[in-house]
Formats: structure tokens, C-alpha cells, sequence
């Protein structure tokens, strides 16, 4: 091929056919979910324009010697997240994959930019939990149309049908709520986040449903926004002043929990004798705080595992690119001294 | 040049000037830390074996399509050291740089197999804080002697003299004990790590001097190999029920500090009323626990930051890559409720 010729991209030829470039990457790669007539016309087209398979593997971003995963994160601090990162890459080391890592500091912006510059920097494929204010997808959307494999994890963006490792939320609140029933508590609040977030709304079903499992009506029961500790020892006062003052609190994260544990605390009231409470997460914070947090373990090393594990079978070709994988990672109640 | 020529390398000018790599390194750069005679022999012979710059300036690594630094951690879900990982991506980003990240896990073999791959994969600098067992400095010797800028943070290699971000242990360490002199305590212990490390040492040497400049004979007072909330609770009892019991405690870090601070509270002991405790770290532990932690902020954000900033002044040549920069950022008291 002379030098100057500019050779044919996935993306020329999807043009030509008046198709996706993922229709065409699947194409040359012999996907079954591809007509065959059709496979072979596009097979036809490219070998007929020089499309090589090495300029193919540049493509696909495949290159052999860029072993590199992008890894976004929202938030470095963050406990769950940074156990996450550790499971990606022991998991990435076994088979000799390097991590870019940024995080998005719960940006959209700075998301988009990441996604770009991995581009540029030649990834394999990216690994991400979405930044708590992205609502528009395009940026994953088309990383995913180049035929970069993407995973997502925890926060799954429900506006793209991609690959996700999350945890089993609902069981997880099912079960606690499930266990502070079986301790006598008849009156549980809930605190949870918005919700636009998938992992809030699981959490909210899995109280509702246990409540509604053992005769208790949810509705009977308060419920309220609040996912951090500043606002929880804020609002709960007021909570516990009320008449129908709750026995126990399910609480979307640790840090929430801590909040109203300690709120009610200041207010004379013992826990768990009084008040029982449960916090989601199981971080550092879970065991520092007195008396310990009851919660439920994540298990975000497991997750990191199992987001490298599906990235890395698509880039090495062990799983379709296109293949949809959803795993669920169970969670586990951890019993300590804020439940009866 | 014909395309089967191998290019001379930094390497091979070495070995023929009987000098290190860097020297060479330095003598192309013009360092005036070379005598002009023989960096007038070095540049000519380079010259006269085609060493051009563009070789030159891969031989350094300073490939500009890959504004890639690497930063090694010991562990990701240590509070502290995402806090400098959060800076350090803070500053790169300024400068369009991107962070290949991994964790030694506190592995002597796997900070080894990093630096080698990171080598590898052209990182243009790389960040670190040696693993708690490294006791030898190969590896980051050899890369140094490549050209490549490495900046140590935290952990300093006392084995290599290399740029490096630290805090001011000494003079935290002294702030916090002469604070809690102030408040009424005479006998303050000691719970730090084995003096082998360097924070550990200054940290000590604080206690020490505070005390003495008050006029309390540190060896009057108890002094402990301890460094973590398990081994706290384990020894602290004995502590406690010795004749001459502490008032204070001063503990190199924040686990350590909630470890000796419950025990005493199970012990029917009153904090701060009958003994005062402080950490060091100011992590997310230190508001989760109860009463909160009086305890030494590290401000890992700007080591992280300052880190960055010293290795891109190296990688774009503003700073010469022999100069041993040092930097010390200061600490600061955080008088919560363990205190008086």
C-alpha cells in the first residue's frame, strides 16, 4: 500500500452499508448475530479496500501492546470505591493489564473528558460508575460504537444497555429490615437517596417489601431524602420528637447511619435498646463508631474482580464485545452492636 | 541511517565514557554539573554516532504522546493515600496528564514488577511511597539512572537521594503533645511504628523534644511498638492498670488513637476527663468515632498536588531531573473531643 493512502476505517465502511460501526466490527469478527449474507458482503467490501486485520485490531483498539484499562471512579476517598479499584486490579495483574485510573469527582464534564482522553490514550476498554449528576450518555455510547468494550459498575447508567457488576441492593436492604423485624422493631424509617438512582430505588423495594412481607405498612412507616450524615443529624430530631416516633432506621449508606446514631444518642435515647439502626456499605467508619454500626457488607473487592473479569474476556475475545453480562455480587448483613 | 542501523544508545555513551547514564543524560541536557570539556567530548561523540535528540528524548522517555505519569500506593483503601492520589490527579490534569496507577500492597516484589512495567509502558515519571518491607532501592535506583524523574511522597527512601513530598511530622508531633501539656498532662505515652521509617522516627523525635522543653523526662513516660487499633486494645489494658498510669496518650495514627480511646472508655476510664487522646491522619475514622478525635491533619491532598508538581517541572524541563527537591508541608492541630 503507498504510503500516502489513507487507509479504510470501520467507520468508512459503515457508511458505505448504512449501518453502526458495531454492526461492522461485528461483522468481521463472524457474529452470528449478523446475516450471513450481509456478514459476507462487508467482509467482501473491506478485504476489497485493503481494510487489513491489523489496521482492524488498531480499531478495535485491541493493540497487543497496550495492555491498559480505564478505570473512572467518582471518588478516590471513597471507601467502597477504592476496595472496588483493588479487586480490578488484582484481577487486571493476572493477566498482565495496567490501570489508567481518574476519577470524575461526581462530574459530568470531567466524565466526558476522561472518556476522550482514555480514548486517546489507546485503552483496551473502560471500567466506570457513572458521576452522581450524569444524565446524558453519549460520551459511553460512543466509546461503545468504536467497539471499545465498557463495564459499569455500582452506579449503572440505565440509559445504556452495557454490561454492569452491581450488588444484589435489594436482598441486601431485604434482609436487614428482614432482621431488625425478627429483633421486635415494628416501626423501621428509611433513608435513602434520590430516586433516579437505580441502587436507591432497589434499596427502598427491598424495605418495602420486607415491611410488607411481615404485615407492617410501609406507608405507616416515614420515609425520607437524606444520604449523608450532616443532613441526618439535621432532619432526625425532629423524627424522633414525633409522635409516632420510629424503633428503627434503615439507612442507605454508613455514614447516613452514623448520623441519626448519634443523633440519638445526644437525645438520651439508647441504642440499640430504644432505637435500632442499620447502615449499607460496611466501610472504615462502620467500625470506628460506638457502638459499631450493624450493616450490609458490599463486598467492592469482588466487584472490581468480577468488572475486570467481563472486560478483559471481551477484549481478549473470550466474550462477544457486544455481549450484554449482568452479575450480581451478594451482599451480606454484618450484625454489631446498633441492632438489638 | 539505514533502517538495520541500532541507534547508539545513553547506554552505550556510558560505557564508553566510563561515566553513569545520567551523567551522560545530564551532558546532553548542558547540566553545568558537568565539566564543559567533558561535556563537549560527550555531546561530540553522541554527534558522531547519530544519537539525535529524537532518540535522545525517547532514551528519557519524554515521548510527548505519552503525558503519562505512574504512581505507586501501598494500599488504595487507605484514607490518606487516596487523599494524595486525589491531588496528584488534581495537578496532572493542569498539565494534560493522565495517571497509571497501581498499589504495591505493601509487596517489596510487586513495587518491583510495577516500576519495571511502568518502564515499559513509557510512563514519563513515576510517584511513590515505598511499601512498608522495601529495604532495597534497585529498582527505583536503576530508573533513576535511566532519566526517568521519580518523586518519592510519604514513605521516603532513605536509601535513595531523590525528590520527595513528606509532612512535617516532627513539628505535628510536637504541636499535638505540647498541646495536650497545656491542657494539664504531665505523663504522655508514646504508641508509634518501628523507627526503621522515617515518619515514625520524626514523629517521636516531636514527643520527645515537647516533652523535654516542658521540663518531663521523656523516659519517665511509656513508649510502645504499636501502629494499629488490634494491637492497641491488646496492649493498651496493661497500660492502664500500671501504677504509673499515662494521662495522655499520643499515637501515630487515628486507628491507633480510637483503639487506646475505647479501651479506656470500656475500662470505666472517662475521655478526656482522665485521659486525653490524640492521632495522627485526620481521616474519615476520626469523625466516626465517639467523643470525635483530636488528631493531626496531613493534608494528603497538597502533598499529592506538590508531588506532581515537582515531577511535570522535571518531565517538561523546568526543573533539571538530577535536582533533589524537597518539599515539607505542614501539619495542623484538630482539637476535637478526646482532648482537654
Amino acid at each position: 500500500m503507498p504510503e500516502n493512502r489513507v487507509p479504510i476505517t470501520m467507520k468508512d465502511i459503515a457508511r458505505e452499508f448504512g449501518v453502526s460501526v458495531a454492526t461492522v466490527s461485528r461483522a468481521l469478527k463472524g457474529s452470528p448475530r449478523i446475516s450471513e449474507k450481509r456478514r459476507n458482503e462487508i467482509v467482501a467490501y473491506a478485504k476489497a479496500h485493503d481494510f487489513s486485520p491489523n489496521i482492524m485490531a488498531e480499531s478495535l483498539r485491541n493493540n497487543k501492546t497496550m495492555k491498559i484499562i480505564g478505570v473512572i471512579i467518582p471518588q478516590f476517598t471513597h471507601y467502597y470505591f477504592s476496595s472496588i479499584l483493588s479487586g480490578i486490579e488484582d484481577e487486571a495483574l493476572k493477566y498482565g493489564y495496567r490501570l489508567l485510573v481518574a476519577q470524575s469527582d461526581e462530574r459530568y464534564e470531567r466524565e466526558v473528558e476522561t472518556c476522550n482522553s482514555f480514548y486517546e490514550n489507546k485503552v483496551c476498554g473502560i471500567i466506570v460508575s457513572q458521576s452522581k449528576n450524569t444524565s446524558r450518555y453519549d460520551h459511553f455510547i460512543s466509546l461503545m460504537n468504536k467497539g471499545l468494550p465498557l463495564v459499569f459498575y455500582d452506579r449503572i447508567c440505565t440509559g445504556v444497555d452495557a454490561s454492569r457488576v452491581v450488588v444484589d441492593d435489594y436482598m441486601g436492604a431485604y434482609s436487614a429490615v428482614e432482621y431488625m423485624i425478627g429483633t421486635g422493631c415494628r416501626n423501621i424509617a428509611f433513608y435513602g437517596s434520590s430516586m433516579t438512582l437505580e441502587i436507591s430505588k432497589n434499596r427502598y423495594n427491598g424495605w418495602h417489601d420486607a415491611l410488607l412481607k411481615h404485615g407492617i405498612n410501609p406507608n405507616d412507616c416515614i420515609r425520607k431524602i437524606c444520604d449523608n450524615r450532616e443532613d441526618a443529624e439535621r432532619i432526625t430530631p425532629e423524627v424522633l420528637n414525633a409522635d409516632n416516633r420510629p424503633d428503627a432506621f434503615f439507612a442507605i449508606n454508613d455514614d447516613t447511619a452514623i448520623g441519626i446514631m448519634y443523633t440519638a444518642k445526644r437525645m438520651g435515647l439508647r441504642v440499640p435498646e430504644d432505637i435500632s439502626v442499620c447502615g449499607f456499605t460496611n466501610g472504615q467508619r462502620a467500625v470506628a463508631c460506638d457502638p459499631m454500626l450493624t450493616t450490609v457488607e458490599q463486598n467492592g473487592y469482588k466487584v472490581g474482580r468480577e468488572a475486570a473479569d467481563i472486560l478483559i474476556a471481551k477484549v481478549e475475545g473470550r466474550m462477544p464485545v457486544d455481549k450484554v453480562e449482568k452479575r450480581v455480587i451478594r451482599t451480606r448483613l454484618i450484625v454489631r452492636g446498633t441492632t438489638k
